[in-house]
């Protein structure tokens, strides 16, 4: 059988204040003409298809219509999980229906022992959760961390395999310890929430989400699907996808791009030439852009400036932060801030708009400079 | 057939603050039961399943159990709206699956004209709905009110009329013009949001959800069946249940009362009745009691003290006030403001503490009163 492998949908989450409505819609029909493409038996979401835990309803309908896309209209059967930026309470509304058209959502750790049952596959679906739910279930106080909390848990899946047929995992959580990791993106064992990912070997295959990138892990018989937008600059070096994975002997699985609607990507240049024609012209204006400036001068309006050209400029800072030593009119900084503040208000004043202060102006400055001193000085 | 008609659940209302969970569970239970006794052959819930449209998880979870218990345990059919306090985005999730069990959830205006067609039966489930919806359905900007709203409404329906079944309406909204209204209850006619109930006159029964009460409304054809639950002091008097209706003909409904876990009621006494052993031992001190103290002098720590006694105090206010001639160990109050603080203070605590201040708590007082003068005087 073959399955298409996506996570972390974050339905509703912002960039920097940008919507991603478009961005993710769009994602979302490349993953549907994947899935029509390959012939999927069905498709894996391996947790957070919310951003949050209470999703504005402009989430709630985009999420509804996309599953109903999937489910209803495509009889694609999905088997999804809860992640840890789901409310699994809200997300549960309707699971005891949905079944009924092959959508098998589980929020609880109870379902994780349900294994859906295919002609020659084991699909569970372990939802995100504490390992104070491990130990309620497992009625075991010494279940403090997550890595301890899978090893019972493991354990009692594995006396529900059925030998006959190929076992596959999906679940939501922080994997460490893949043997393939690369150097760039390596996951430290570290934290109470990583949990080994040789403790889940005996899976055929296990559809983790959680991390966003593709590469985050590169288990033998494990991987992150990774997000299918990219949701923050620190993104902007990952190739979105999704996975699709065939169970025929021996299981096989391949990395499908998802191309984006905007890309997120870092611009690392001085401001003479982001904002020289001969430069952005080369550049699709629209993606979102984290600026890093080589300049360490003051530019008046950076911002703005640069959003008249990018108008998705999502960060901005400087490579160098600012020159500290710079002269002013030839005096240093120290000497610079025994001035009279009126000589620096009016000077600043001149370079910013071009014309020396009015005379009215210069009045309501030093009545505004008095009362500062005034409130300064307890009296 | 035969229907239960239920509305106004409000599943998260708090009453000043107490949560009624086991309320709405114990009245639900009722419910069930009613429909499982009556052998009722669907249940109508008439919107604002919920009190909010952010439900709390625990709200959520509450409702999908019921909801569930109902359809896909007892399989009795469900035909609900939203209500005003829906959101009907919110709640619309999973709606599409719910068909297949016969839990017809409507929540947009669309949905009113797709009838559920049973056999003798047609069911009209109209959502809380506003004008504005209502000009984009029927692109008429001159629906300004919900009455002129209703005219298209109940126009469109009558065309889907099958003349050989019965016509029911399920409804929310502020019905005005019963013609068989009790002075008491009487619903006046006014305001943007109240619809005529002779707009609705072909409909064999219009089962109705907003007001609270069953006696808001005694049209011939048409019920509120009030909410399960007394949700304010102000449904002190009225007696829950739902309605049963017979679609036999000729129809024919009947009201079935709830018996309240914890009842909402009005005490109009003295503190000194109130807090006398022989008074209360009559009453259930177990429920929510709005006090109404025929005193009119200060009594000290009065909500604790009835507290004590009446662990559900919802509201505490005076029949006749305050007096406000009383005298202050012979002196008029008008004297009182002028005396000294510190004379006061000590009078007060006395009073309170059944012992004098200290010297110390005189010290701390005396500081205390010194600053608050100083910070009066702006210096």
């Amino acid at each position: 059988m073959r399955f298409l492998h996506t996570a972390d949908w974050h339905i509703g989450h912002r960039l920097r204040g940008f919507d991603l409505t478009d961005e993710q819609q769009n994602a979302f029909d490349q993953i549907e003409q994947i899935a029509i493409e390959k012939k999927v038996d069905g498709i894996i979401i391996a947790g957070d298809l919310y951003d949050r835990s209470l999703p504005a309803e402009d989430s709630v309908a985009m999420l509804n219509q996309m599953i109903e896309k999937l489910n209803l209209d495509d009889h694609f059967p999905i088997y999804a999980i809860s992640g840890n930026h789901d409310s699994a309470t809200r997300l549960s509304t309707g699971t005891k229906w949905f079944k009924n058209t092959q959508f098998y959502l589980h929020t609880k750790l109870t379902q994780a022992f349900q294994p859906v049952e295919l002609p020659d596959t084991q699909i569970f679906l372990l939802p995100y959760f504490a390992p104070f739910d491990a130990q309620q279930y497992f009625g075991d106080d010494s279940l403090k961390t997550l890595d301890q909390a899978f090893i019972p848990v493991v354990a009692k899946m594995k006396t529900l395999f059925d030998p006959n047929k190929k076992h596959l995992l999906v679940a939501h959580f922080f994997a460490a310890g893949s043997t393939h990791t690369k150097s760039e993106t390596q996951v430290h064992v570290g934290g109470l929430a990583a949990v080994p990912v040789s403790l889940l070997k005996d899976f055929d295959y296990v559809a983790l989400g959680h991390l966003h990138g593709k590469d985050a892990l590169h288990a033998d018989n494990a991987r992150y699907s990774g997000s299918p937008v990219k949701f923050s600059l620190s993104e902007a070096n990952q190739q979105k996808g999704v996975f699709i994975v065939d169970t025929d002997d021996p299981l096989s699985f391949s990395f499908k791009p998802i191309k984006p609607l905007r890309d997120v990507q870092r611009l690392t240049e001085t401001f003479a030439n982001l904002t020289s024609k001969d430069f952005y012209k080369q550049l699709n204006l629209d993606n979102y852009y984290g600026i890093t400036l080589k300049d360490t001068k003051p530019i008046v309006n950076v911002l703005a400036r640069l959003r008249d050209i990018y108008p998705h400029v999502i960060s901005l800072d400087r490579e160098n932060g600012y020159d500290t030593t710079v002269d002013y009119k030839g005096e240093s900084g120290k000497k610079i801030r025994q001035k009279d503040p009126m000589v620096l208000l009016a000077d600043f004043y001149q370079q910013i708009a071009k014309e020396d202060l009015t005379d009215q102006q210069k009045q309501w400055a030093k009545a505004a400079l008095k009362i500062a001193n005034n409130g300064g000085q307890n009296s």
